[in-house]
């Protein structure tokens, strides 16, 4: 068995995090044949080769584009700005690659639409870097949903808050211009619905607040200038399961670092999450003695696959980075015609629907539903 | 310097408190003259003696006006179930006497704006039970926030949860009737926005949702009625200082029992606070070196008074009922003349009304702008 | 039914918390005939008369021998420094009083073998204020252990932390002085040993270590003195049970306010509680799915007695001095028939001979047996 | 520049651990050469072969002679059961390979000597596996401790725990023979003191105590068998810098996964760690107003180097894993002559000298000095 053929557009963060799952699949998960790192792309050869080496790729290129035709590439890794994802996953879904693309699909729903058309017409795994899914602990979450551990779900809450923001006398820099987005909108919302979506499907209506913390920023050289986008975004929902809850969005909220928290309410008890203390889960139980019913602390061990590829002790911890390891082994399983769970291009738009709405719903400051499914299928 | 005298009216779980508070309030401060525990009534002449001899009171009675018109008396604690508290309340205003009402201060509105009347005309001091804003570490929240250690806070969340009503075979029972009120909205909404009122003031526009986690309930003798008030009820708001935020409630969430969780975002730092743990606080500045920033937990301690007339030591420990004494010196100061802190019938009001719009807004499903202070001029 | 008459030596922090008790015992428990607070001492008749108004009492006195042979005392709380508590507790006994002494029994062994002999040649209830051990969340631990839920403990960590003498710019006082006694090991050692000791019973032998953070401490005026106290106390330890374990003991630990850290490792599961979280503790038992075990963090509530008697609602948390409340019932029982949770002399003097065996043996560096009972029956 | 050439024996956890680690190191840090995985040995040549695809090695031997002579080799990684590493890392050292070999050096003391002599003998590079103290909030607990941030340390506690031995229904198996060593001590006292040794330098003094939870197990096929190791053991210590303390240690503690806790105590403040959330520390410091001081929890970020290299974001978190991709760069390090953190054999014996003074202090029931690398220069 030969492994599959990789190239790598982009060597920023998530380029080294794709670099560094391609290399470990294979030694971590022992049942997926050694990916063979076939080509790397960055802006320009020298940069490209350099990297290449660091990486361990076989061969660098300057331009995109022969990467994405290139016979020795079987699946292509977009780590670009967001900006490039439309042009470059269509390519390489034209040209018969199998894709997988950072979050989020790109920056104008209208393109995002254009990418899932690309995909459905190629018949290729077209998925997106949803990592925080991945998580064997948010396995775990969802197996414990599925066998109803804590009954019906009727009511959560999402927390998304970090203090990259917070700073009121940071420069203004891109963040704050209009055109990078709505703000914690796009980039927390997106992830808390990644979330959603493979706990418990669609999202059915909503109604959006967005706030600005700061009014300006100072501008290098002096003065000031009036910020664009909305660091804070609160929005009220219900899903299509009927439960009700609340998304919480703050990427200037001081002390925060990486913080995804989520609350779970159930009819026979509740599920408590925070990703910076990512290794465990609350789970609260009414099949206790009523005496000694608690939140109990569990921390991820071997019997939450797939942590068991990584430590065969408990407690001892997977990072961040690992989960990119894990999505890349369920991309290479979904290649392979495994049901693994991934944000693929058609869950992806489903999501990216949904962030659109919240925003139109905070701009109009109403209610709005969300047309499940129908704009994909007229798409 | 002659104590008060008092008289209670009532004796579940808050005449306890306001019982022992009355009994403990001389010996915790030290700075008071001890209370006269005049009169006690109850619904009947047996069982009010049977409570005077266990709470220490001199007198009884089976006739609560008898009480409130009584000349041994000087303030009149009303600790019966909300639809009592208009007539007692008015009676013991009109003859004279102070009054220490549970909140909240009645089932409907009007009957509210009619107790206002009647505290304004009688020139006494009238104030609500609202104890959690008596804790020393929310003074000291308070202080932190006067003194900008956060900055200007331009975002909250707070949260209050219990699992009362989270069994769904529980029998169905008046909490689940109209006729009780919203739901989660009076039982939680006001404990949440008497803290909100006395860190940052009014509330400006609200935006509510209510749900319902079990649309029925099984009947004693069979079969199932349906649940008429909102167990879960969760609104957007924007404070009448800019501040954006949720309010989240829910009184059928499992695992929690005492929980009213508070996070406070500001240019300079963040507050988190959570009411089942509460004898700390976490604090977030970034005055320190960046290496080590981090939340700090911070505990009570004789630094934040009134904690010392407790206990000498730090970190031991305060109680929930222990509040209600802090309540009892701080009517007590307002009497002779202090600026306590302390909801009294016009902060009262406030707190009612934002109900009222919270519910309104989500049974109309629209932001609702609260008219501050206007109704209750025309009242 | 009358109330027990009671007298008072003594109104510092413990005068106060004793007062605050027999105040409330009636109010919070309703089964007890409420206590006539009779007699109050002081070290003058104005301290006395001032402190008698504020704290209840109906007379007051400068000589604190008038009080424990004053018809109208049933029971003598001794709540003034422990070089007193002898012939104080003596004397009450002889005069045919119960006695409520503050922990510990005297500053000398010898001292409480004869208050030992004396309450026992009275025939009336001898009590030490061993206070933690009244928290109804230790309670619960007691219950679990004795049904088993952790099976057979095998081992266990006790730490108890403060920092008040942790920082060494502060002046040399009393409790740097050898007279004082070893240090650490009795204001804290005794507390780690009467939880022990209402758990597992006494202990088999020890081996212990003292130490000094700071050699020596500045003097008012200049210069600087030799500490002659341990700060730091740890001692290894086997009970009579079998159960091997470790005492770790510091009171220059900063940042530690109240800590009373335990660890109970068993057979089937493992127990920790922080007294600084007075009113949780958490549970790990193995009799769940392999999946979800963790610790469970379990909230007092109405189901672990007394906490009902203070609140009907969980969750809502007890105060340090509400401790006090309940060993003031404890003693009422006691004195009644009633087989309460109490420390008295006889299992006084076996923590205090534990504590002496401990300090001779981190002198002398080896292990050191306890002779169980023996001396108690020779004295 | 060409990577070092590497060679791996065993593929078990820990072979895979290294394996990942010599796969991930260069594209993580970007500074040092891609190492060239040129052979791997195990126990037989088909297994050898399919592990050297899986892992990404060139090559494959059923000899590990062959490995530690083979020229493409310029590092050993020794990962097979500890009575394999004195042949295996004495044959390399001698071939003239730097060596990475697994904690502890060897079985015997004896045999730690010998390979101590074959490194120094040698002048290579011998490295050992532990990887606990390459965290980088490790690293900022040694930054803060070596810049006075908590003053002077006086007082440390040590604990390690996990549950593995916790179940007295599992069978006898080796960790239960006294062949397999002391218990407790070997598989977690030299972790404990490996982070001692990085942080405050050796041990002075031991006093020891060792338990068996389980006098005996079941055995396969019925009966029981005595347990000849200790699960549990305790040591009461002194620093070679004064502080004291003590170090507990407990392999059938029930719900402990991965715990070392730590607790530092300082003249200045306190730092608080538990390895079951690796990627946080609590730290105490007293140069804050006493109103707010509080331990700080600091969450992992770029500002704790190597953290950095893996991720741009705070609080996002490693790995256990990559602590070992840590320490593989260290080794690197080392070998080009930088003075990184790293314990080699030099460390390392000192580190198994002191277990074996605690073993025999246990048994002895005594205090027992440690010779300070007298016993070094002697072998």
């Amino acid at each position: 068995m030969n492994g599959l053929g990789i190239g790598l557009i982009g060597t920023g963060y998530m380029g080294k995090c794709h670099a560094l799952a391609w290399n470990a699949v294979a030694p971590v998960f022992g049942d997926v044949a050694r990916p063979h790192l076939a080509v790397l792309a960055e802006s320009s050869q020298d940069l490209a080769e350099r990297k290449a080496r660091e990486l361990g790729f076989s061969r660098a290129t300057g331009d995109w584009r022969s990467l994405v035709t290139d016979p020795a590439v079987d699946v292509v890794s977009i780590t670009t700005p967001n900006a490039f994802h439309p042009d470059m996953a269509i390519a390489a879904l034209e040209a018969g690659k199998h894709v997988w693309c950072e979050k989020p699909m790109a920056t104008r729903l209208s393109d995002a639409e254009r990418m899932l058309a690309a995909a459905r017409a190629s018949g290729k795994v077209a998925a997106l870097g949803y990592n925080y899914i991945q998580n064997p602990i948010i396995g775990l979450i969802r197996r414990l949903l599925k066998e109803g551990e804590i009954g019906e779900v009727n009511h959560v809450r999402f927390e998304m808050d970090e203090d990259f923001m917070a700073n009121p006398d940071d420069l203004f820099y891109w963040k704050s211009e209009a055109s990078s987005g709505h703000g914690a909108l796009d980039d927390f919302g997106v992830h808390a619905l990644s979330l959603i979506w493979t706990m418990f499907g669609g999202v059915r209506r909503v109604c959006g607040h967005m706030a600005k913390p700061y009014a300006d920023r100072p501008v290098q050289g002096g003065g000031r200038r009036a910020v664009e986008t909305f660091d804070i975004a609160t929005t009220l929902i219900e899903l299509e399961n009927g439960a009700s809850g609340v998304i919480a969005l703050n990427r200037s909220a001081w002390g925060r670092k990486g913080r995804i928290f989520m609350q779970l309410f159930g009819s026979k008890g509740t599920i408590v999450y925070d990703q910076e203390r990512m290794n465990e889960v609350q789970l609260y139980t009414t099949d206790l003695s009523k005496e000694t019913q608690g939140f109990r602390t569990i921390l991820t061990s071997p019997l939450h696959p797939p942590y068991d590829k990584f430590i065969p002790a408990p407690g001892h911890g997977l990072g961040f980075n690992e989960l990119k390891i894990i999505e890349c082994r369920a991309l290479i399983g979904r290649i392979n015609g495994e049901a693994t769970t991934l944000i693929d291009f058609e869950d992806g738009i489903r999501i990216e629907r949904t962030v659109d709405a919240m925003a139109r719903s905070a701009h109009e400051g109403r209610w709005i539903e969300i047309a499940a499914g129908a704009a994909a299928v007229a798409a």
